[in-house]
């Protein structure tokens, strides 16, 4: 089973194609950066105009048997996420709204200060806000996971700590390998999974040691030490894939609406773009490569099941329903 | 079982425990206007709350199915409508969005010209217009009913031709029997159930021979007629029941926004407000009385089991999901 627990593409078959001829069982796709409710609604209806032209690639992923019925009909799950609490906007009945039209994971702040949490480009970080304490509290009962990828790290382990449900960093690398700004520190990662959550490894080559350069037998190297610290049972792949985007969406991801400055993000002026992606991970037709490589640091048979996607099912299985 | 095809209640537990005291299984309630989409959420954001707390009286309606789960758990399922097509706006795109938080009855005009379809009160019927042509198959093929309960003549037998299933009146009484401006001609009522169609009885006093002092013998002889002109299985109660409602909510039904005129609809300036019920149905505690009078009126039992629920949940099961 393979799960990838982010991407954001520029869809099309193509991919979708390439998604099937990787294997890809399930995808945790971005449907939100900066967007208002109804923006993030027309996000939907181009997902449900994809459903409808590409059923016999695609399906609509609400609960974790639905990836078991995508694999026994040759298909990959859709399941949505947003980067950003902007969806909500300042209304929390918005929460089991968007859990009803299938949203199952959203991150508490992207980069800046939101309404829930602050984000891991800010100066300061003063934890959880008091909306920030409704919101978890609401996303816990209806079955929407908490997903701190962007957030900073004071945010983070207060959100752990309050979440009733293990949380999520769909898409992120340790900061100890890689000392990124969206990397994350053990501290960090211990606070999540040490509750049950989980972390998405990221080949975002801004996550990565080498970038674009990075080598294969590195990652995996990364994630086989990974699983000796924090259980292997807590670790997956967030590819944090953004295949075929003009360099206007990195635009939007980095700057939104909330200012009128250039924001380089990870990036920088001379590399504003998205970088190259590693030549072992070009795009979903190389999900064989990660196996090979995971196989290769030494993890066995069952433990690379485990990170390519098994643990990912697990926990979507615990965390899309309604609290028991 | 008992099942009504419209209410638009001021909702309240009091109300709710009516429904259970009437034995009600199941309601379609409007939860749009003239609202817009944003605002027609608002209204589902609502009932939410309304779940989350009257959880032991009501539960959500998104199947007939969810009829059976009601009656067996002594709660009233509850499936949503909207009087107009406003929460689509413009983008056919709505329909699916909100087929898939509940909606399942959708008019295509409210007394006016819509983009779809022309409403009862217009001078002119110009039929069913090119996004209604649209609007109609999208609903076909998610499972939202064609309901045009408020909409003129011509634009009603167009609705019940063009559209692959069978559409509804869910609140209105032959205009044969009384010659009120919303009640339906022959014509109309036989152009819905000669297709599979349903026409449900309204107890609003100005759909009533003698309003408010309408009788119950002489409501239930004119049901009694329908069966024999229509054929029983086409029929049911759609109440109209707007409870507890102030004179404010009657002026937004008339006149949203699109007229800065008072707009009495089938008010008068004498008598603006909502007129009270018929003694025989005060609210929800009296469908026994419906019950009885229908008995009285000569059906069978087991006709008088079919228009007071038996058809709704049939008709509710062959319409409310994909088509096939």
């Amino acid at each position: 089973m393979r799960i990838d627990g982010l991407q954001y593409a520029n869809w099309s078959e193509r991919i979708f194609r390439e998604m099937r001829a990787g294997g890809v069982d399930a995808v945790h796709v971005t449907v939100a950066y900066h967007e208002t409710f109804r923006e993030t609604v027309l996000q939907l209806e181009a997902w449900n105009r994809r459903f409808e032209r590409h059923g016999d690639l695609l399906l609509r992923g609400r609960t974790a048997a639905d990836i078991d019925r995508a694999r026994e009909t040759g298909r990959t799950a859709i399941f949505f996420g947003a980067q950003n609490p902007s969806p909500i906007e300042d209304d929390i009945g918005l929460v089991e709204v968007l859990h009803d039209l299938g949203l199952r994971f959203m991150q508490l702040s992207y980069n800046n200060q939101s309404l829930l949490a602050t984000g891991c480009y800010e100066a300061e970080d003063p934890g959880i806000t008091r909306m920030g304490r409704a919101v978890i509290a609401e996303m816990n009962r209806v079955g929407m996971v908490v997903d701190m990828s962007h957030s900073a790290d004071r945010s983070t382990i207060e959100a752990a700590e309050i979440s009733a449900r293990p949380i999520a960093i769909t898409h992120a690398n340790p900061s100890a390998w890689h000392p990124a700004r969206r990397n994350k520190s053990d501290a960090v990662i211990r606070a999540v999974t040490e509750r049950g959550g989980m972390l998405g490894f990221s080949l975002y080559p801004h996550h990565l040691v080498g970038g674009s350069d990075s080598t294969l037998e590195g990652f995996c190297a990364m994630v086989a030490g990974c699983a000796s610290a924090y259980g292997v049972e807590h670790l997956g792949i967030g590819s944090d894939l953004c295949q075929d985007q003009p360099d206007s969406v990195v635009e939007w991801m980095r700057t939104g609406r909330w200012t009128k400055e250039v924001d380089y993000g990870e990036g920088s002026a001379a590399a504003p773009g998205f970088p190259p992606m590693p030549g072992w991970f070009r795009d979903n037709r190389d999900w064989d490569r990660i196996d090979e490589g995971l196989t290769a640091a030494g993890l066995d048979p069952s433990e690379v099941a485990a990170v390519m996607g098994g643990n990912w099912h697990r926990f979507f299985a615990a965390s899309f329903g309604p609290a028991a």
